[in-house]
């Protein structure tokens, strides 16, 4: 079947790219152009979002090319002039990218990255790049607030069979690995990532056998370290006491009962009878994975209930972000040769100019963002845009995944205690702009009328 | 970078999955057996949804292998014997396949799909089934409602920018055409699928230049037939005297300006000036397109109103289907060699049997559905499940994506009235369960305890 790849995704862009494109080469418009990539507005369900899918936005600016069939198919639309398609086929992406680091907490209007490059180039790029940095911005940003809910509890990501398409699924396993999920149920993911991989056993496995204890003795000795039994296929209680029995049952052949998985029903009172049941059993050191429909709400809820839950797998919201779908990203030109640009529609203002953000701490923690002019002196704090890449090549090295999970713990723990709250109704952390920001802006609407 | 391809897609999958298959291959577990995929209950916002994505489903079972990468990948994990690689190694599926053609509506706990086959190959390829079908299902469903509310007016799928990942782009375009959409602004999906591509312009474009006019005269020379100009970069009203100037002022060079479109503000009020000033102005067959966070709720209403519009882009929401942003799929062993299956988790039962839907149809449309086994004389009506596979080949020839679009236009046509209608309290179609099939179920239930 038909996948996407390095070799076709130059055309996975909208066709207005690629119009504009032949507009600007037929005009021989094709300076030094930035454009910005932020969210307007975050989604009211959001106080903070967590940086991430720069990588990919990387590989595929290092990778871009229209090979020969695309043209082809480009020609065959009878569109486009000729000049125009030998152009796009010899095009290689030349231009400057800053971007705030993965992991790291970034806000409204904030921009995530910042493309300079020549105005082609930077123009037909911009589907894409919202495409993937969105969609990983949303995921590590779920994530990290089930991170924060479960509250030092594992929690793995259990999405894929819920992701949309078979990419989503890869980038959901690494954006919720970054957000701080312990380990993926999606095996390609471990492989291409180096994520852990995690898994237990389904319905139709208890199912494929005569009965339940049947079923827990063979996959206990199968896997006689790391078993997690899924004990809700009849009855959750009897589930528990048919695990436990195995278990001790098999104790003398060296094999140890790692966990037990519920996955329907009221979880809260489930979970505490299973654990009685396993502790009188002898069995304290069993731990009890949840699942079945959980997001940050409903982890919240159990671990405020004092529910003796061990760990979370967490599947359709993790990689839907149910309560908050989609991010407004925008990617917008701030700036050309004749200087500073901005956008005045109703509810849809840009702000000109290239640019830096500042994040200034002060006591335990972040306390403010300056977006300032990228020129002017800093107004304190630390810069988060770096840059990424120059002439159309990576500057430094990959990043361990380790080490962006790690910086975005850290950013986690330095946000306002009320930025760390699910209540939708508390603080918005301060994004002011600069002085010299401010002014530009006002220069420029004024003279826009 | 790394993409999902047909060599890798194998390990697109739920850890559990290997798991228990390695259990089942340990004991010789490895009989015919039949598992449904289903929506157990439609999102509250969905009364129908449209059957879509069997066609990847098809070719991924098709291509579906372990390839050395693979099996060294999952031999590093130390949790697989080498019998069990092996057996990997060669396997191919060799099952049976049924399903609902795509763009035929499909309603709560009617299987979409029923896979037979050797128990571990029809278990492994569980997950990446619900990936594929359910996402693709989500966004058929999706665009089938903004095509009703459309009621007869273009739409066009606006959405790869915000869809969910690289893969999630050309699925979507392909499945809202599907449920109706004209064009795609997606190129790849043109290439690939054979779908028209429709693009205007980027604000970015119209602040490239010195001023509007001069923007939108530039790209009206450079596309004389087909060209919609955005109009909303500084104000509408205005932005459409400076369209309506320079088609006139061009017209004698034999161009057309083809449409305008307004992408921000209220676009209803906004559409009434914009109709007034182009018709002022002579230009009365330029058409409106109106995009901007549309859904089917926001055209509906838009459309009730008299808004003289002529189309609609629609993006986010398309590709996100915002208000019911997943599918509760399920894909469950519903018999195996020693009969029927049954699952009785709270919540949570399955239908046992090998089964057939039938839909029955009377006055001017659909009267209900049918729920029965495989086995039983039909109860009237026309059987929805066909053979799509078998001896793991597909039967029959691909279908052209428009006969199945028309499909879908013809399911919607005979969709009860309540059905229609984007009120979810209204109607709930009715899905009847045969009586040999509620008698298997009660005999069932009563054997378990």
């Amino acid at each position: 079947m038909t996948w996407v790849t390095d070799d076709n995704v130059a055309l996975l862009t909208d066709l207005y790219e690629l119009t504009m494109a032949a507009s600007y080469h037929a005009h021989g418009m094709n300076d030094q152009a930035t454009f910005d990539l932020f969210v307007r507005q975050l989604p009211q369900q959001r106080k903070f979002l967590i940086s991430c899918g720069i990588e990919q936005a990387l590989d595929y600016l290092d990778h871009l090319h229209f090979n020969n069939d695309a043209i082809s198919y480009l020609r065959s639309l009878g569109m486009f002039e000729e000049g125009f398609l030998r152009y796009l086929a010899g095009l290689e992406f030349t231009g400057e990218v800053r971007a705030v680091p993965e992991g790291e907490a970034v806000f409204d209007g904030e921009p995530i990255l910042s493309v300079t490059a020549p105005l082609i180039e930077a123009q037909i790029v911009e589907t894409f790049l919202l495409n993937c940095i969105m969609f990983e911005t949303m995921i590590a940003s779920k994530a990290a607030r089930v991170n924060i809910a479960a509250r030092g509890r594992r929690f793995v990501d259990f999405s894929l069979r819920r992701d949309q398409g078979a990419d989503a699924g890869l980038r959901a396993a690494r954006a919720s690995f970054i957000g701080g999920a312990a380990a993926s149920s999606n095996v390609l993911a471990g492989k291409v990532f180096g994520i852990p991989v995690n898994g237990t056993m389904a319905h139709s496995y208890v199912m494929a056998f005569e009965d339940e204890v049947k079923a827990f003795r063979c996959f206990l000795r199968d896997f006689p370290k790391d078993a997690v039994l899924l004990i809700d296929t009849f009855d959750v209680e009897e589930g528990a006491r048919s695990a436990a029995q195995v278990a001790n049952e098999l104790a003398s052949e060296g094999v140890t009962l790692s966990g037990v998985r519920i996955d329907s029903g009221d979880l809260a009172t489930l979970t505490f009878s299973v654990r009685k049941i396993l502790d009188e059993s002898g069995l304290g050191q069993v731990q009890i994975v949840l699942s079945g429909d959980l997001d940050e709400y409903r982890i919240e809820a159990l671990i405020e209930e004092g529910v003796p839950v061990d760990a979370f797998g967490v599947g359709t919201q993790m990689g839907t972000s149910g309560d908050a779908p989609s991010l407004g990203g925008a990617y917008k030109l701030v700036e050309d040769v004749h200087g500073p640009k901005i956008k005045l529609s109703t509810g849809k203002a840009t702000l000109p100019g290239r640019k830096q953000v500042y994040r200034v701490s002060g006591g335990r923690g972040y306390a403010h963002d300056v977006i300032a002019l990228e020129d002017e002196a800093s107004p304190g704090g630390l810069p988060l845009l770096q840059q990424v890449m120059a002439g159309g090549r990576r500057c430094g090295e990959r990043e361990q995944l380790a080490a962006v999970q790690r910086r975005c713990s850290n950013t986690l723990a330095s946000l306002p205690e009320g930025l760390r709250s699910l209540d939708s109704s508390a603080e918005v952390y301060p994004v002011r702009h600069s002085p010299k920001l401010e002014g530009l802006i006002r220069r420029m609407q004024s003279e826009a009328g």
